[in-house]
């Protein structure tokens, strides 16, 4: 005789993952969940992983870790143009994960659920041998044909990017005690991205990507989409005063490291005002770095105009 | 100066993945992939996670597993009686993941995009320092209020299931050399699981779920959402050729196993021939295993009418 109660998985998932279930989600006691699509909008969707000791840090706290993996999806939303509308996650976890973690990761993820307006509608929960492994799909919407795009840029657009670049990668870099972040700045930028959703940018912004894996390489991308190639003034690229801080050793990591989660666009210069418009809206600041031009190169100059050579552009997983 | 070459990430995406992709998808070039909802439809969400060794068998062939991971995920769908649209995946790979293994895993999905009429929307591919380590993200579709749910077996339904029950289970103990498997019938159910999708059971089964964790503790939830108990008479529970020759000393890891992703209905007795008609219309077999009963205990009797005692009702990963 089986008594028919709940297994320790379906006890975890109940009592932190249940709560943070909205609309369609069936109180995430179903095989799946149920979504009438908002009327006359098209769905936009994204799906990224965050792994323990390559996404995060293991001992990150657990909040700021269902925070980031929010934040790096609708990163990709607010990339598109998209209004965000829930959300699906596997939790694939270490059999020796306590109670805590996953209470303060559900907080975590709770509170944003409020911030961003989503919520959860389904998803997994597995254990591992392995390091920490997270996965989210989002789901978003736009009018349709609104969506933004990476394709899109001409000759002759200006190079913009919203916030400010490099402190994602610093913040890594203080969190492993390489470099100084006096007032945990830096650390709160690689724990906590600010996706810069609510932005108006269609017919704003002709082409638009968030710069996730360094600057010069995201800015490759809309590059490679238009055929064409860019130039950016070193000087102009926004910096912290903590990223200044650290020093010019850094200028380099602060151009090609990764987890920026700010917005790189083409903009017609005509269209600069309701771009600065777009951002104020949002309580963000926009910055010219540079235009895009024929080529198929990001070359980055320095205050004399000359070429600054580079390592590499940006972060590859392989 | 920086080439705008792709890095070996995208490079990899291109050639394993970017012919997976299907409309909407934008070529996996941008940070998100549209989709227009289809007219007069709900859409199914549904997410599961696979990870190596827990999951499948890290020398299981790379094609078999990503077959195994869109069919996990088409199983949910075939639960609610959605029918499968597009899919987003996440891939966390080992560094010195081959290329061979990657163009295999793509090939496995690539067979069962076009069996199972779906393609892929986005994803994500990142490296990690553990085991390989899936997720996927499955949409489909159904007429409003028609999906399939856990809830809704009343006392006098009875308990039917498709296929064979304990195949999977068996298989992976074949393949750990722990259980005979003289045609690999066995090996072939736990790699190979076989979606139900299709069968018209909007009206026909009052309640439905997939068999992943145990058909004991699987029919658990079904009583649970319903405030019921069920019983089971052994006899009934169909069983492979391969799985009875296995054994009766593998009845209980039959019963209790996972990875059938067979359906557990529950079904008033007069529409058992409806529910058989939509069985063989996909080419698959019903059987009826119980009734729901009074209670809140799944019990499963023996040829003699006594409870058989089992000592754990399925799988729980923590």
């Amino acid at each position: 005789m089986t008594e028919a109660g709940p297994p320790a998985e379906f006890s975890l998932i109940a009592r932190h993952f249940r709560p943070l279930a909205g609309p369609g989600s069936l109180d995430l006691l179903d095989d799946g969940a149920l979504l009438d699509p908002p009327p006359g909008r098209q769905l936009v969707f994204t799906s990224d992983a965050m792994v323990a000791g390559v996404h995060f840090l293991p001992d990150d706290p657990a909040d700021s870790i269902g925070a980031k993996l929010l934040r790096v999806n609708l990163s990709d939303l607010a990339a598109m143009g998209a209004t965000p509308l829930a959300y699906l996650m596997t939790v694939s976890a270490p059999r020796d994960t306590g109670d805590a973690w996953f209470a303060a990761f559900a907080a975590g993820l709770a509170r944003d659920q409020a911030r961003f307006g989503i919520t959860l509608l389904g998803g997994d929960t597995t254990a591992t041998p392995g390091p920490m492994t997270l996965s989210l799909t989002a789901i978003g919407h736009v009018a349709p044909g609104a969506a933004l795009r990476r394709i899109g840029a001409v000759v002759g657009d200006d190079v913009w990017v919203t916030g400010t670049i490099g402190d994602g990668a610093l913040g890594l870099l203080a969190l492993q005690g390489k470099v100084a972040d006096i007032d945990g700045w830096l650390a709160q930028r690689y724990r906590m991205p600010q996706p810069r959703l609510g932005m108006a940018l269609h017919g704003v912004a002709s082409a638009c990507m968030d710069v996730s894996d360094g600057l010069v390489q995201d800015l490759g991308h809309l590059c490679r989409a238009a055929g064409l190639g860019a130039v950016i003034e070193v000087g102009l690229v926004p910096r912290s005063p903590a990223a200044l801080a650290a020093g010019q050793a850094w200028l380099a990591t602060c151009l090609t490291g990764g987890d920026d989660y700010e917005l790189v666009m083409a903009v017609r210069p005509g269209r600069a005002g309701l771009l600065t418009a777009a951002a104020s809206a949002i309580g963000c600041c926009v910055t010219r770095i540079g235009r895009f031009e024929a080529g198929s190169q990001v070359r980055v100059l320095d205050s004399s105009g000359a070429v600054i050579s580079l390592d590499r552009p940006g972060w590859s997983h392989f």
